[in-house]
């Protein structure tokens, strides 16, 4: 399908969220070889500003127009000129320094070098296929901000194109870095030409889903022929990284056979049924090898599939799983002798007690491969809040070093997510993704808490609201309890009221060593005697009404 | 005030929610001695029922008539009988096994001599105030089920004595194991009483608040005396334990002044004000042993309080928090020398990687008391979601020894929180209490998981609902999407819909074996030849639509 096409279709219309968030704005800084990198600018009411990753693309920048039947701009049309025939994990082994890493270096504020050097180790990927110029470069590794997936795509019970096409751009206008099409039943291809043309993040899918479409749904009538013509489309198409369930070997499917829930991945259950049926090793394992040089032609990055991951706390770490991992090990190396890159897929459901045992596995079957995991969700008493429930493990799982979390929404296990959820479940794995950061030490993520925390000691309101991830959110909850607008710049909060404040008491001894000029802690010691007579004498200024105050 | 004031008091009429939570009931289970301890059972459609722990009280029993003016049965009347002068402490270094000991066993699925020696040893606390009959005895300790606290309380902006006992009811329904009237302005007495008198759970106050409701809201004019006769009137009216703010020294104060937040703990910067106005040590700390004197009379529980506790990331794990928890050691041994049950309270926002620090020296500072913290939460950019910034603290420090959460609803920071508020807090920290369980290896906490776990796998949906911490809001999410009731039945789920699930493979694989009579495992290994057969056979009858399976 080509974007003419796109243009002609009349059935499909998607409406999508344009224009900045709250308080903020979008700028670009330029690097050394003037490329252009997007950042959003949070503006403070000191006439300071703070800025942040974005993820959001041209859809926030209002000085764009955006056209969804056309397609976003084409940002590295040419950036691959010369370099066709070889990967960024290539070039990255040949010690080049490719535009992509030098756009990555500028938004994650390291050097160039550090990017390439982690890329050539294989414990970071930069999914970028040459045929999705629209997306901007980013950077999966643990070494790296924890980066998160949103999953989009309709199924065969219900949702549009158009739906999908709104999502991808509200959940990237939330914090998503990649999304993943997992869309099933009609219109797959056409889905993901919208959302591949008008998508700024990268973008991964399961190609065995539409290969299954194709055999009437019937695994067992799957080939290597039908399932590698559909990743060339793909390919040609622009999918950015693929979900490979290689590690399903025959071996390991009756292992799932004594589990509380079996196997509950939809590709790890069709490959385990085409292995029944034909009781032989799978083709995606057999054919390993031809893959890694499909995906080498576009620069396709891997997302080795964890088929056999647990679906409940009981099933956790269990033989099935750690065999398979021990296969997606084997074939990592493959994969990256043919210098394609790779990730690998991680659970899923695991009490807190086991999460960290899965990343010092992964890590040391893959050699450090980027760990990419569903969650996992550390308990499974909850549906209905399993977006907090995975969280919980998600954030976990990030300090240990997986790379990129992927999101759960609160309609896991119960329904398909509707925009609401895909907002809830974006922010709630971009509150996962930064704990890790913090959790790891990342110089610069705590900049940010630092940042709204003065804010909140201050009682600059609207720059507490405009620094939290959703400043929508946290401005009505204000509101709820003090609508009045004068409540934006009251020096209490709701909690206490105007007559009591405990912050303020800090305020003022804070004030007080500052107008004696010395530093504070000295000056709370030598002057005690003074401002103890000064709280007698002014009958304890703090508590004066908020009006009465300076 | 007493229950006929209560009845007489025309201007509050509470109305609180009353029946089961869908799908469960109320039973009881008869101790040796006779005691009706209560649980809330949940029963499958597989004939089978699963029970849990229930801390909602008469309010979910239909057999009991609820009359919030005069009050709840007295369930412990006379139970202290004879042993008026000692608390559970003391009994229980005593070697005696009192009937709240009993109750709990009971509810904890332990021996009564366990629950006896964990008192004695400080490290679990059992608040039962002699004046409060109304509350079912339940025990506060790392190695008993974690708990969670609900905070509730009118302040000085809004809300009514209906709402609060209304929002007290309503955590209690859906697991708050004690709730903390934090009440401040007018009323707080009353407010008080009407909880108090309606609550069959523990409830918990920081007298200072009231104390200095007494002085004008003026720190500087607090005295032993009033805060003396403060904590009597609420000793009599039946407070269980009690926040006092008695390791905010003099010299710590000054220790906060170069923090990103200052003294956030309103408790503590009323001290830090009053230590400041006089440049005194506090009456909480030079009275401290008549105070125990105090609580001993009533058998009320210290909950030592962290005034000093930092307020963002920034401040996590500073001088001043842990100068302030040597102090509260020193203050817990000297209160168990009275015989006076003690847990400390803990932050805050902290991130992850200094979490567990928090933990161990609490533990070696005060002997192992029962630690009562407030989140942490791992980050500060996302007030409106701070039940989630929380809850990744709050499962974590859990795990390592934490014995109660604090709950933290989606209105912190912001404002006030309403019912729906409450509720999501609750659920919320019940998810983070229950991973720390099952971190812990708690020996019960699993089967909770699996049941709910096998129910999804068998497609049973109303049981995985029912099983559920929430199963109002699990079963609407799914009738969003599948509102048809026969989707309950349907052995399908949305994300795949009814022509293809993952699930159902397996489901193939283990009937297959079962059909066999063998061991699944051998049964697939030995039977693949054959299953392979059947499979083409039938052309994968795993993918025929739902009616037209047996």
């Amino acid at each position: 399908m080509s974007l003419t096409t796109l243009e002609n279709d009349a059935t499909v219309t998607p409406t999508v969220t344009t224009g900045p968030i709250t308080g903020s704005h979008k700028v670009y800084h330029r690097t050394e070889s003037g490329l252009r990198v997007p950042a959003r600018r949070i503006d403070l009411s000191t006439g300071d500003h703070f800025d942040v990753y974005d993820t959001s693309g041209p859809y926030t920048d209002p000085d764009v127009t955006i056209d969804v039947h056309s397609g976003l701009h084409r940002l590295r049309a040419g950036w691959a000129d010369g370099r066709e025939h070889n990967t960024q994990l290539g070039w990255a082994k040949a010690g080049v320094i490719t535009r992509e890493m030098e756009f990555i270096a500028a938004r994650e504020r390291v050097s160039p070098e550090f990017v390439r050097d982690e890329v050539a180790r294989g414990r970071a990927v930069i999914p970028v296929n040459r045929r999705h110029p629209e997306s901007e470069p980013m950077i999966i590794g643990k070494n790296f901000l924890v980066k998160i997936n949103a999953n989009m795509g309709n199924s065969a019970v219900w949702s549009s194109v158009e739906e999908e096409v709104d999502k991808m751009v509200w959940a990237t206008r939330w914090g998503a870095d990649t999304i993943m099409d997992l869309s099933t039943g009609k219109r797959i291809h056409e889905t993901r030409e919208w959302i591949l043309r008008n998508s700024p993040v990268p973008v991964g899918t399961v190609p065995i889903y539409q290969a299954l479409e194709k055999v009437d749904g019937e695994p067992e009538k799957l080939s290597w022929e039908v399932y590698r013509d559909t990743v060339i489309e793909q390919c040609e198409q622009g999918v950015d990284y693929m979900t490979v369930h290689a590690g399903v070997l025959l071996r390991y499917v009756p292992l799932t056979a004594r589990r509380v829930t079996g196997i509950v991945s939809r590709g790890g259950s069709i490959m385990a049924a085409w292995c029944l049926a034909h009781h032989r090793e799978s083709f995606l394992y057999t054919h390993f090898a031809e893959l890694c040089e499909i995906l080498k032609q576009y620069d396709v990055t891997f997302s080795l599939g964890d088929g056999l991951r647990p679906g409940s706390i009981a099933d956790a770490n269990d033989r099935a799983q750690f065999a398979e991992l021990e296969t997606l090990g084997e074939l990592t190396h493959i994969a990256r002798e043919h210098d394609v890159q790779v990730m690998i897929e991680g659970p899923g459901h695991v009490p807190m007690h086991k999460i960290k045992e899965n990343v010092e596995l992964e890590e040391q079957l893959t050699g450090e491969a980027p760990f990419y995991t569903l969650g996992p969700l550390a308990t499974d008493i909850a549906p209905g809040y399993d977006h907090i429930t995975s969280a919980i493990g998600a954030a976990q799982i990030g300090w240990y070093g997986t790379a990129m979390l992927c999101y759960v929404t609160p309609k896991e296990h119960l329904g398909l997510p509707n925009r609401d959820d895909v907002k809830t479940g974006v922010i709630t794995y971009k509150i996962a993704a930064h704990a890790a950061d913090l959790a790891k030490g990342h110089p610069y993520a705590q900049e940010w808490d630092d940042e709204l925390s003065k804010a909140r000691f201050e009682f600059r309101w609207n720059d507490q609201f405009n620094l939290a991830l959703d400043p929508d959110t946290a401005r009505s909850f204000h509101d709820e309890t003090l609508p009045a607008e004068p409540a934006k710049t009251a020096h209490f909060c709701s909690m206490c009221g105007p007559k009591f404040c405990s912050m303020r008491i800090t305020h003022d001894v804070r004030r007080y060593a500052e107008e004696h000029g010395l530093s504070t802690v000295e000056a709370i010691e030598a002057g005690m005697q003074e401002k103890s007579a000064e709280f007698g004498a002014k009958g304890g200024q703090v508590y004066l009404p908020v009006v009465e105050r300076p």
